[in-house]
């Protein structure tokens, strides 16, 4: 079955979208993602969208979601390697992004969610006895 | 155009290849790869291949290339996340991967990667003055 892989680094999950996404792949990476972010007890997730030329209001919704499950999970998302001519597109469309943190580069977006893990714990005030 | 994303992680690169590769895929992966090995002046490449479900003669040439080229550029290449029914069948079928070093994980496999470095750095004597 097709599966898009998820690479374990760390406390972060990394996950690089290729293919075109549909319906139950999209269902399966949530599925995938939420098991490994349970299963290693994950403090973020990365997602790099390079290889994208096209981000529409389907694969903008299906990030949306992931974030929003990571964040239920205690984790944080940050999509990264956004081609400039696909935020061209989405602006024009409409489409912000709501509630998805971005970053240039893998490296980047690593030390974006190194900054967002460690705003959480003290929100949460879990770095106290 | 179709082309596999290339993700610099410190003094590593990292490949996920997750889509059938045919000739012109594969020209392009080597050309991106060896392009961005000399930009970064990059140490490994960490190609991830967990999401095949089957290694053939191709691939196993593409990657033996692959392993061969980072090496005159002075980089070392460690093939992650076979699935243990490749190894079956690659065993099966005769072909060993020859020169190409292999680990579990992307986890692992960056592990090999720092020791393959600075083993090579230790033949090349360059930690010398």
């Amino acid at each position: 079955m097709e599966r898009i892989p998820i690479l374990k680094m760390g406390e972060f999950l990394l996950v690089t979208i290729q293919i075109d996404m549909h319906d139950r792949l999209a269902l399966t990476l949530q599925d995938d993602l939420t098991s490994q972010i349970a299963l290693h007890g994950s403090r973020g997730v990365l997602i790099d969208i390079s290889s994208l030329e096209m981000v529409d209001s389907f694969i903008g919704r299906m990030l949306g979601s992931i974030a929003g499950m990571a964040n239920l999970l205690d984790a944080q998302t940050v999509v990264v390697g956004m081609q400039p001519s696909v935020a061209i597109t989405l602006v024009e469309l409409g489409l912000s992004l709501p509630g998805i943190r971005t970053a240039l580069d893998v490296e980047k977006g690593m030390m974006a969610l190194q900054a967002a893990v460690q705003e959480s714990e003290r929100a949460n005030g879990s770095s106290e006895l």
